[in-house]
């Protein structure tokens, strides 16, 4: 029998006016107590249901966040990468609009940014450029991205999330068909809002259906 | 600190003339002893750098495996997949050409259906269905279905491939303009395949690059 120390990791991503941030608390033990880390412990064997289930359950008691897309993202293992000994994490990445983020600086959340993290322990700063690979990926043809756009957005503001993520402008009408095509939102009934000298635009949310699995588009954006 | 199980376990896939396959080998312990499951095994903390280095280990010494081609699938967990207690098992798959099977065959390797896999232990039913679903989805735009294709193949012989994996067929222009896209095939100097009626065709095998390494189509096949 194994003496393998088993803990999960989340990496947890918001958009900010000046980019892509990932969530760092500062460590309340050793190792590295008082580090800036990603938020992260061990399994509950006596109460968690599987290790996602430890990943809600550490974003909620460490952050007060229960994020409203949170996915597997790999398994990082082996002797070195916790001093404690040979380690397995399970890291998640969870998407959080930024208001939803209002009570984590509370608890003490900083957001850096995600795609130049600074320094920080274990391998986190791999478990970071792995959920930001894999959020910019999915970005070019799935749903993900509406999961930073908040609650409820028009198709302008939505657009702009994609080219964020993307990392270059879309053809306003061309993007207009795929979110057509992808068939993903509704419109939020008599909810218009203004946008400067534009005419007012309709406000949408995602469809039910696609909160906790990814609407795909077969050729991409 | 915890006492959790970890363990990591592998779909081992091939093509055969009748369709995908998952390699099963009878269990030697308990839990399950003798029933047919997938590869898998502890983590040795002495031995092993990290859970890939499991995989293939377990590989190695229960299928005499050297795979061409191995991925982390997906970590499965909780406390009732192992009737040993909470475990946690860092699935992988891995692709195998049908002729590096003959000596797993000898060490008691059976092949099953991947896609109609008959009743397994723990959960790896789940596993061979998410390696089998991250297979053929992946098939649609990358080099992956080569590692299945042997050392060297003819562009027939790999159109073939796609066309199980992907299940449907595809148009052989369009396929062999999309290989010269991604450009990953080494002609093999002087060498031609016969193939019945047809003239002889060139034999390629994959470059070296792209051996450990997806080469990925921005638009799919």
């Amino acid at each position: 029998m194994n003496q393998i120390i088993c803990t999960v990791d989340v990496a947890l991503l918001t958009l900010a006016e000046d980019g892509l941030k990932v969530g760092l608390l500062r460590r309340e033990r050793e190792p590295f107590k008082s580090v800036a880390a990603l938020p992260g412990g061990y399994i509950h064997q006596e109460s968690d249901n599987d290790a996602r289930d430890a990943a809600r359950r550490v974003l909620m008691d460490k952050a007060g966040i229960d994020p409203p897309y949170l996915e597997q993202l790999a398994t990082f293992s082996g002797p070195a990468r916790d001093p404690r000994g040979w380690s397995v994490s399970i890291a998640y990445y969870a998407l959080v609009p930024a208001q939803l983020l209002e009570q984590a600086g509370e608890r003490g959340m900083t957001l850096a940014s995600a795609d130049h993290p600074p320094q920080l322990p274990f391998d986190h700063r791999a478990i970071v450029a792995a959920a930001v690979a894999r959020l910019r990926s999915k970005s070019q043809y799935s749903s993900l991205p509406c999961h930073l756009a908040g609650e409820t957005f028009t198709l302008p503001q939505l657009q702009k999330v994609y080219e964020t993520l993307m990392n270059e402008p879309l053809n306003k009408v061309s993007f207009r068909r795929k979110m057509t095509e992808m068939d993903m939102l509704d419109p939020v009934e008599g909810r218009l809002e203004s946008a400067g000298a534009h005419r007012p635009a309709q406000v949408y949310r995602l469809k039910a259906a696609f909160r906790d699995e990814l609407q795909l588009l077969e050729r991409g954006l």
